[in-house]
């Protein structure tokens, strides 16, 4: 492996030589010369192969010291490959049905070999413009986020082990930086690096930036995601970051990953549904009114949280005797107190969780990176009525989330927006 | 320095070696022969020594590997001297009057050699004890709380520094978890550790681990304490660790400091006045009946959060287009949303406070570790009527802390407990 005792880039000659160099890749592989290499990243973030031998594929990605965020490329540390790389690793060890499985990690060469999630998986984002259906979505993101996001926060880790990975994670700085950038300030604020459906949304875009009191909610909101280390979080968990067939959800890309507010997971998901939802009508044509699909969103949206809620708690009992030291059982030694903790827990959590979905939704309308679910829309007075609807729920939502009682009545102030 | 390169507990004798060994400390003392030594430190936790030269004094701190605190010794790692010593530059950057000087520190020896604080210098308990005034005292401990914990939150640091720092405090998480089990934990349950003044309070001690609000309340600060990296608190900043004269403050021992909430160190030295409040009818007698300094007591209560309020605003105004990430100045651009944000932020920490402030007052009365304010009462039955009083006080606040909208709110709510 002399030849690979730095950094640098790989390409698809001496990626087979990197294979062949690499005990771990090469057994799955198989030595053959045989290999199949195809390049599906976006280039110039990421390199993402597919290594397809006689005998299995692989994935191969490795990170490049930069990111492309803002149209173009942006200086970003590929250390950030470290952190996915661990996080996949520790999220599979939780929840290795909704994780695909590394086979191999490089730090130096920033390179991760993992399970390639072979066809007909495509991103969730693609299948909810197409109006796919998945039966088993909301049970399978909500064994995700329950598993990973209790295992790894103090209901379940000791203090000690908590701080250990605390400060491990706090290296992955620099990738926080960009989300409190492009989350929590640009939107808020006149940027360079905003942008909207223009000239329809102008007015809003600058409604966004006026609101007093919606900027007093996002800056608390920022001010939880920089300082509550609550639980080792995705950081980026939209629908771009899931892959699905009817019977398999995989999550992936968590290079975004620190330990921060477990609400930031379960709003990110939650909120690109709604934005799939608003996305709808900009996608009905007269074959397909897509009626039906809406209800099929609105659907997963519930059932998504209250399988997470179900299954979290259902958890959080079965571990309460474990090394979790956040409630110790021989304090919260009674039904009546045991009850009244798992509901004050939940219910702030839902609080957060409504309070940074309602934040990624405005940023995706006015901030810097947009969602195919909109920008798939050619009409673009049609594209901006449905982004007005969304952007101006967000808003509503970001404003009013702690009168939300159960996800049944963010469902019912979603109907009445669409009215 | 060969005789002292791994770690060994200095005696009188090997000190003075230690001394004229570390150029540091024998270029500030002189290199004669003359030295006196005191030991001044409770002997089985941390050594502290008063070394007096013709030319100056100079305290020597070493820390052993066990600290005292139920009683008899506890392991607990020598490191905490790095944290104390880190802790004590960087608030003595911040606010070199209100901390003492560190002229040396040895790592591997866990030495602090710092400013020695001369006479009249007592522990400001023993004042309280004593009945003495302090004139500055509230302006001297807000000057102190509202620069250390500015400069060192979001409010003033960038998000890499932050981190960076974070993640280094990870590192005392054993002094941490130290804390969340004498506060956070055993008051509120059965064990071996708790007393209290018995058989007087015993069904005031069960009363508070059968009280399920307060459980719930207790639970929600002990998660903040061990989540919310704020700022770099000082961690144990009761009235035993400022030591004080007529015209000097000067906060020591922070060998509990890491980053965590603001209101922490905030609720613990105005919870601590309350406690030396309730205690003054322990200490009244004929010649006194401490009803003056009672009210000079809630007058210094009331001044310290007051003062504090108004000059962590002006910090915070004086530094609004400083590093600070946390409220962009593009984004809170008008007077109407920086005042939003300021109300908002200083009634969440007031809040904080009370509540940190309450649950240090309840494990001083029913959990380890008691203050002298009370133990020095030697009639049980009075002693007892005064610990009720605080505990009953303490349990409503932490309760009810939300309800309080200005510190002269809670003054009044001491008075009318008083009565």
């Amino acid at each position: 492996m002399s030849t690979f005792d730095e950094f640098r880039p790989l390409d698809e000659k001496s990626l087979v030589e990197y294979i062949k160099a690499t005990p771990s890749l090469s057994s799955l592989l198989g030595v053959s010369d045989d290999l199949q290499i195809k390049e599906v990243g976006d280039g110039n973030l990421n390199f993402v192969y597919i290594i397809v031998s006689p005998y299995t594929s692989v994935v191969i990605k490795q990170a490049l010291p930069y990111i492309r965020c803002i149209g173009e490329s942006w200086p970003m540390t590929k250390e950030r490959a470290y952190f996915e790389a661990t996080t996949l690793k520790k999220h599979g060890s939780l929840c290795p049905a909704h994780v695909p499985e590394v086979y191999h990690f490089d730090r130096m060469m920033s390179l991760i070999g993992m399970r390639y999630l072979e066809p007909p998986h495509i991103i969730l984002r693609k299948g909810l413009i197409a109006g796919a259906e998945y039966p088993l979505l909301a049970e399978h993101m909500a064994e995700y986020m329950s598993r990973t996001l209790f295992y790894t926060s103090l209901l379940y880790t000791t203090t000690t082990e908590h701080k250990r990975a605390v400060a491990e994670f706090c290296g992955n700085v620099e990738l926080c930086r960009l989300t409190e950038q492009v989350v929590f300030s640009d939107p808020y604020r006149v940027s360079e690096y905003n942008r909207w459906t223009s000239p329809h949304l102008d007015h809003d875009a600058e409604a966004v930036r006026e609101d007093n009191v919606l900027k007093l909610e996002v800056a608390q909101l920022k001010s939880m995601f920089c300082e509550r280390a609550q639980a080792l979080i995705h950081g980026d968990l939209h629908t771009g970051s899931v892959m699905v067939t009817q019977d398999s959800t995989q999550v992936i890309d968590p290079e975004f990953a620190f330990y921060g507010p477990m609400g930031f997971d379960i709003g990110a998901f939650l909120g690109n549904l709604i934005l799939a939802f608003f996305a709808q009508d900009g996608h009905a044509n007269q074959e397909n009114d897509r009626k039906t699909y809406k209800k099929w969103i609105l659907k997963i949206f519930g059932e998504t949280w209250n399988l997470f809620h179900k299954k979290f708690i259902t958890l959080w009992n079965e571990n309460k005797d474990g090394p979790g030291e956040a409630y110790l059982p021989h304090i919260y030694n009674n039904p009546d107190v045991w009850q009244l903790i798992q509901t004050n827990y939940m219910r702030d959590l839902f609080h957060d969780s409504l309070g940074f979905g309602s934040a990624k939704m405005i940023r995706r309308i006015v901030g810097v990176a947009h969602v195919e679910d909109f920008e798939s829309i050619a009409d673009a007075a049609k594209r901006a009525d449905c982004e007005r609807k969304a952007l101006n729920f967000a808003k509503m939502l970001m404003k009013e989330r702690r009168k939300f009682v159960s996800i049944e009545d963010v469902v019912s102030a979603i109907e009445q927006v669409d009215l």
